[in-house]
This record gives C-alpha cells, structure tokens and sequence, in this order.
C-alpha cells in the first residue's frame, strides 16, 4: 500500500500527525473541534471540503496484518549535503521533550541599581541557553534549543524583570534524551538559586524515540549498497508519520540530501531531480530485498 | 531661588529635561513639533494648558550670575537603605551610552540543526549579556545592562535566526565609561565572529558624566556631618536636572534613601517623613554654610 498522509505538520490544528493517526486507529475525536486561528473547527473545516468525520474511524488499517512501515523524506537538515550524500539511512527518529517557561526576577533602575544588587531575569535565561548548547554539544547526536527567548515589554534602561523562554531537547534514545533534560533543568534550579530568582516551567510535549526496525533498516542498507553508494546511518531530528506508524508496526526511514544548507519549512528547500531518482531506485530495492527476504523464509519454511 | 522643573523624565514626549533646558537657555524650540502617544504636539498641549510657547526664552536665567545649583532627590536604588544611611553625598551623575542593536545568524529546524551546525542568534546575545555582567562588574561603580532581549517571532522548534537587544552602559567618569564601552563592543564583534554571525548595532545615546562641583560637594558634606550623620558618598545612576544644570553652572547633589529596597516610578516609591526632615535640615545646614563662606570670603577680601 501507498500512502500519502494528510497533516503531519500541525499547521492549520494543534494537534498533529492527523492521517497516521487515523491509519493507526488513534485519532482522537475531540481534536475535531480545535479551532484555526481564525476560529473554525476541524470539524467544520472537514465539512467545507466535503469530508465525513464519521468515516475518520473507517481509515485504521488492521496493523497484525502489516509487515511494516518505511517512509522517504527530505532530510530537513545540512549533514547529508555537508557529506555529499544523496541518500542516508535513519537510525532512530529522535525523542523529544519540550517546555515554556518563564524566569521571575525584580525590574529596576538600569541606571541606579548596583551590579551586585540585581536580579535579572534575562541573564539567567542566557545562562540556561549557553548550559543547553553545552550539554547538548557533549553527546554528539542531542539537540538543544532556547527557540522562544523575551523580556516581555523589555525597555533600554530597567533590568529585566521577567523573561519569558522555550526549551527544545532531542536525542535518538529515550534514556539519552531523559539525561539531557535532567541535566538543563538541574542547571535552571542551580543559576535561579544562584542569581536569588523564581521560575516556573510547563512541559508541552513528550515524544519517545522511535528506534528503526533492524530488519528494515538493514533493507533500506541494502538497498543504498545495491545502488553504488555509501551506507550512512543517522537519526532524525524532526518528527515524521513513521513516527507514529511505529506505535503500531516495525518502521524505517530513508533520508535523501536537501539542498541550500538543508533550509526547511521555506520556498528554497529542495531536492535534485538526480537524487529524487536515486530514492525511487532505493525504494524499488528495497521493496526488491523484501520480496527475497519473503521468498527465502518461504523456502526455510519449506525446509 | 527655588525650582520646581517641568518634565525631566519626558513621560509624554520624546524630549527630556524640558524645564531645566528652559531655564539655562538650551529649550530647542524644534521640541514643540513633538508628538505625544496620541499624536497630540507639545505645542497643542501646551496651549491647552494656557501656556505660551513663545514665552520659553524668557525664562532662561543669566548663568554667570548664579553662585551654583544643588538638587536633593531620592536614590532610586537601594544602596542608602541597604547601609542604613539616610543621606548620600553625591560625587557625580553617571554618564551614559545607549544602543539598539539586532544580531543575525540562520534560522534553522531545532530537530534538524547538529550543534556544530548552528548559527543562533540569541547564543550571541546570551554571552554578550553575560559579559556586559562581569565587565561592569569589575569596576566598582559601572553599570550595564541588556533590557531588551529579544527573538522575534520566535518559535519552539527553530533555531534563533534574529536576536533584538539593548545596551546602556554608565559609570561615574566618561573615561570609565568609554573603557567600558570599548570592551563590551570588543566582545560582541569577537563572539560574533567566532560564532559566524553578522550584527548591526547603533548608537542612540551618549550623555557626559557630570561630576559634582568640588565645593558644593563639600557643603554637602559638611551639612550632613552637621546632622550628626556619617558622610556617605556616590556616583548617581540615574539622570537628573542637575546634569542639564550642569552645563551653565556649578552643581552638587543630595540624596535621601528610598524605601522598599529602592523601587522608583512605581507606587511602592517611598521616604520616610524623619528622611525627608533630614534634607530639610541638611538643606537649611548647607545654605548656611554658603552664607558662612561668602562671609568668609568677604572677611578675606577686606583683608
């Protein structure tokens, strides 16, 4: 089966992976009246385009009867590029945990409050970003983010008061991931003691890594050996449906190179026509080595 | 005489100091045409109110024959009350230099983006608040500060391509100040440098710091001590009338504690009654010594 999923993004609706989830038979109904920024429901908006939210529940596919899930993508990133490599093979799509939060110190004077009598809230959150760009640089496969960094009404001359911040931290193994977070919200207690400041912290998302099937990712291996190139393994950043799909049956990915320093989510990601073939060429190996991989169990069954 | 000024903060209109200019002279009549919040100019305000622009140039004062100015005022930090002093002698009005600046890097995914990869904007902005910190530090008596921090339109899964910040840096002397100056613009062309980053920065204000007169200082001093009240002396952060004063005549000023840990422009700002009787004795103790001196030098005159 082939299949092109609708919203993995979270564009238009919170929630997100909308297709995999209904395949899987885990969409949830009470994400039918999220609203759009312009106040429609989901379920509205399904109706304008003729859709019956009713057959959502028709979509779940009957997983025992699956042999897997394996999904092409764009990398979304500059390794493969950086490498000159058309295609890499994922290993494990990255678990995540994300958090808001906000540091509370006290507003003064800029120019009458002494440097040792302040409590800024804005270099506490510096200092909780450079730590995150520490830690995560020691693994050499976590990522860490401070995306969301404001003194809310900042002014040139009052020492921040408050400053608002969001946490991003990736790492391809759960337990890998959980070390990360602990590490950076440990280092959050320690410059808020330290500096006499508050904080308060929301975790928004938690999301399991999702390890590669190793059978499947040894044909995705194959499948690139069988075409000339490299074998380069690597874990995605990013979410994906296989994401998902993996709640219910074995997954792996294939990552083919971006252009333009691997930019996303802009008019200049992009892919070559040259490397486009070379992942269809991929699939169609792959699919070949399954077929084998089938025949040869049909005949060890045979015995 | 005694002076009650108009306007020093420019709360409704961009100008500052607006009676103090007007009183040595320096009112530039292109102020008028400034607009408040509501697009209401000072002039139209100002007829509103009954008062005649044009009549402004009479109020300067001939400053050559002015003996000096003195200004008494709340700290509006929290030095006085930490040491529990009621008075502090000040040696001189802290000059300044303000900038606005913005830092540019790549936006990027924050799943996609290896560490080494990144070039984030708000990292920047997060090392030079951090250094603006210790340098100011280092003197005893320079303040900076970042006030505004800001990613715009930051997101929880990009990496900051854009980092808006401010930077007001003051110390009691211009040569301090520019020390300071030089080093903390130093370490923002050296961290954006080696982080691969652009910035823009300008300059959008520079004021003198303005020692107080060696002589009026010390009549303050010796008021005080006439109080029975150690003599405390210190630079003033803020601005004051007395710096615009400062460039027609003498000047020296006293400052009384602050209440609730210095808060100021806040309802919580506050003195005591016993303080306040106390710059009203230290007020009347300095004018008299005035009047001893001019005795004085009127007795050595006369031989």
């Amino acid at each position: 089966d082939l299949i092109a999923f609708a919203e993995e993004e979270g564009q238009r609706f919170p929630a997100t992976f909308l297709g995999s989830s209904a395949v899987i038979g885990r969409f949830d109904p009470a994400w039918l009246e999220q609203a759009d920024a312009s106040g429609i429901s989901m379920r509205e908006a399904m109706a304008a385009a003729g859709l019956d939210p009713a057959a959502i529940a028709g979509c779940a596919v009957d997983a025992s009867d699956a042999l897997g899930f394996i999904e092409v993508h764009i990398e979304q990133g500059p390794v493969l590029e950086e490498l000159g490599l058309a295609l890499g093979v994922v290993t494990s799509i990255n678990g995540s945990v994300r958090f808001t939060g906000e540091v509370i110190g006290v507003a003064s004077h800029a120019g009458t409050t002494p440097m040792d009598r302040r409590r800024d809230a804005a270099l506490a959150v510096a200092e909780l970003a450079l730590a995150v760009e520490q830690r995560a640089a020691k693994d050499r496969d976590s990522v860490g983010t401070v995306g969301v960094l404001e003194v809310p009404a900042g002014s040139i001359n009052v020492v921040p008061g408050r400053c608002r911040f969001t946490l991003d931290l990736r790492a391809p193994e759960d337990g890998q991931r959980d070390r990360l977070v602990k590490d950076v919200l440990d280092a959050l207690a320690c410059i808020c003691a330290r500096r006499g400041l508050r904080y308060r912290l929301e975790e928004s998302l938690r999301v399991a890594a999702a390890a590669s099937d190793p059978v499947w990712q040894r044909r995705w291996e194959q499948a690139v050996e069988s075409l000339g190139l490299p074998v380069h393994r690597m874990p995605s950043g990013a979410g994906h449906d296989a994401m998902k799909m993996h709640e219910a049956m074995p997954q792996a990915m294939l990552f083919v190179r971006g252009g333009n320093g691997g930019i996303s989510h802009n008019p200049l990601e992009i892919i070559t026509a040259h490397d486009a073939q070379r992942c269809v060429d991929a699939l169609d190996a792959c699919l070949r080595q399954l077929a084998r991989d089938m025949v040869g169990a049909c005949d060890d069954a045979r015995g």
